[in-house]
């Protein structure tokens, strides 16, 4: 047992109402301490044990000028494995202090996967310097190819580690193969099985290998619903493979057909993560997680969203402004005038998305656009009415006016019929754009329930009131 | 080659464009057709070469009645995988017109977690139906047992199907039980190392094992670093502990502590999209992905966060309400006072959008609350001061009036900082309560945002401007 785990199991009991596993807010503590006081022997006594996902987590919530020190004082325990784990704002920060040599010291125990993972956000020379550094040459070899492929494709996130064999081995052959070959992944969950072209044509997952008698040939028990991915497929369909047919490994084919690596669902677990994330935050106008950043960086990364909102802002304002003269003679339309806006904004969020979620899952289809287009219709026609006699009464009685309470029921249900329309039409145009329907379909469509629900309730004011 | 293969290939060609891969426009044009002309032949050629899982989105994909045609002319060909791949709504449908031995019938190929996840939903009586007539009494007790765990738990998650053996074993020992057991589960990565007491106390890959020689016993190879999973543990935590750890598979133990099942990472895969996207629905104001249901029910499900919507936005025109006489002096308040509200909407919802997803990663720890809400509150402050003097200017410029510029920069600065505040301290006091962040924080910092963005502008126009 590792020096320091008993005493980590102490501080993990004391802070482990957060529902942490490798880490707590005593453990954090006590290396805060520890970084303190340059007692370089405690620290390692207390990151030793940590799992490297733990020591990932303790790095990145370490402040700024702390992890300067840990980095300078046991730089040698920040493995491969930790970079792998750990989020690339507070990597690139660590990379840049350490000598390139470390750094492709680390990353060569390291599959391809991962190792490009740490340094494809790197700057072009800085990559350079480390894949210099590569004491492997495949490994150099390797990396920089899986690195010529597109930002987020299946060229980045195979590993070139896998084994294929051709069909005609025994399972006795391939079992004694793999007892002597050296270089082999770190965790593999299946054989490819390849033609003379060495294109995959089928695969055998480990458990039938061993369930199988060792006289037995590959091609007898080999599985040969393959699900092939081309290298410049991008991440998102990949995910949506894995998903839809529960994969747990997937052959990568370069231009030729040839098999070139292979995408582990460990690493689809992270895809999937990610651009659910993306969605969330696009959906919130965030650009990204900014939770460890310093807070000007954060605010100038929010700052663009807000403008192009404040922009919208204005345009909406210019409306209201077209009938200065219709408030002017009856100031309850300005009291009631956020309410038809705020609902047409929050049916049409509604419906946006669900669309953003079912187009990212190919539940919506361009086939289906039709039939739903003519659904979303009908829900806001429905729930329209619904509010329009609700508010409608609100605004009737509030002020003792029936007349009000009818415009205010009529341009509720004139927003909120907009609002289901254009949640679904923003969304399925950027997508036909080839725009990422949730980046810009929120503002766009706020734009519209504004425009339109102040358009509507004044408008109609003006007509049926004054 | 199953028959209809090739013309499905030509099929698929067809309608590729989508990046569909087993399903496309055009084979469920073909299959409405067979249904249509009630064409049993052909709808069976149709889809038998289909996937599980495809088949699965082609049943969900269908009107009602072409659903309810499909079952009654084909219904055998819906296989208990295919059971397992189907959304929950459109299950039910079809489950509710089939015999509950079929049912049995078809999931009893199934292991436990995929035969748990059919029936959970079931009303209980027809859950006991068809658990009655499952043919095997070892799935009938497991499967029970299983339901008798929270919904969203370890305990549903698991299947009951996996191996464990004594240390003592060799690998040789090993590989030829494997060889001959009958009741293997479908799919497994690890077999586990139990004590005496059926406690879990390491784990072998099925690598590991293969590239093992046959005298060496399990204890020498196998993984000491076990990832215990509690049966009572919730799915969002299982879900955390796969992702952090990269995890294939783990085991699961009863109160005893004895191993009774084991979760694999195909499974968590649907946890990770589930409760990603239950945050994306949340914070959208949608209860759940409503995509398959008829109109009237989406508008019902929609219809009480709209209704918690108008609640609030009454109360915001109740502020405006308080201030008429302000606004009868002054129209160009009425045109204006959208501006701030909007914007403050938009700041916190993007602190509640990185405050929700850091809640749910665990970035967000208690002890790292006051860093986080200090650098929000600096955030807000800062962006702020920058809309203040963009927004006041267009304002001051907008009516020559530059006390109104002040007055719209002053307000805007007030808001932007509590909506940062509030941005992360309404999801942070519902998490506490252990209320799920996402669900009521959206509206809950609207009604803020609207509330003081009114009130602030508003009061400060009364006593500045008038």
């Amino acid at each position: 047992m590792p020096s320091g785990a008993p005493e980590r199991e102490a501080l993990r009991e004391a802070g482990g109402g957060e529902g942490l596993y490798g880490l707590t807010t005593a453990l954090l503590r006590a290396v805060g301490e520890a970084l303190e006081r340059g007692d370089e022997a405690r620290l390692r006594e207390l990151i030793a044990p940590l799992h490297a996902a733990d020591l990932a987590d303790l790095i990145e919530r370490l402040r700024g000028d702390e992890r300067h020190r840990l980095v300078a004082m046991a730089g040698a325990i920040v493995s491969g494995e930790v970079f792998a784990f750990i989020e690339d704002d507070v990597r690139e920060a660590i990379i840049r202090q350490l000598d390139s040599r470390d750094v492709a010291a680390a990353i060569s125990d390291l599959d391809t996967d991962d190792a490009v993972a740490v340094i494809e956000d790197l700057d072009p020379p800085q990559q350079r310097e480390i894949l210099d550094a590569l004491p492997d040459r495949a490994d150099r070899f390797g990396v920089a190819e899986s690195l010529s492929y597109p930002e987020n494709s299946a060229g980045r996130l195979m590993q070139r580690e896998f084994i294929s064999l051709p069909a005609f081995w025994t399972v006795g052959q391939t079992i004694d193969f793999m007892r002597e070959a050296e270089d082999l992944p770190h965790d593999f969950y299946e054989i490819f099985v390849v033609n003379p072209r060495q294109e995959p044509i089928g695969t055998v997952p480990l458990n039938s290998l061993l369930r199988t008698r060792r006289p037995v040939r590959l091609r007898d028990i080999m599985g040969e619903e393959l699900h092939v991915i081309a290298a410049e497929t991008d991440q998102e369909e990949v995910g949506y493979l894995f998903d839809q047919y529960d994969l747990i490994s997937a052959p990568v084919v370069g231009a030729s057909g040839r098999l070139i690596g292979v995408i582990t669902v460990d690493d689809v677990l992270d895809v999937a993560r990610e651009e659910a994330e993306e969605d969330i935050f696009r959906l919130g106008g965030v650009p990204e997680a900014d939770i460890y950043r310093a807070a000007l960086q954060t605010a100038g990364g929010r700052f663009i969203w807000l403008l192009v909102n404040l922009a919208t802002a204005i345009l909406a304002s210019f409306v209201i402004y077209q009938f200065e003269g219709t408030i002017d003679q009856m100031v309850a339309l300005a009291v009631l005038m956020p309410i038809v806006a705020s609902m047409g904004g929050n049916a049409g969020t509604q419906t946006l998305t669900v669309a953003v979620r079912a187009i990212a899952t190919k539940d919506l289809t361009v086939g289906s656009i039709r039939r739903v287009l003519g659904k979303e219709t009908i829900v806001g026609l429905l729930n329209g009415i619904v509010f329009a006699v609700l508010t409608g009464g609100v605004a009737a009685a509030w002020y003792g006016n029936p007349a009000l309470g009818y415009v205010v029921g009529g341009a509720m249900i004139i927003n909120m019929l907009v609002a289901g329309m254009f949640g679904l039409i923003i969304p399925v145009v950027l997508w036909r754009l080839r725009i990422d329907p949730a980046t810009a379909a929120g503002v766009l469509l706020t734009t519209v329930t504004d425009v339109i629900g102040f358009l509507a309730f004044l408008g109609l004011a003006g007509m049926f009131l004054l």
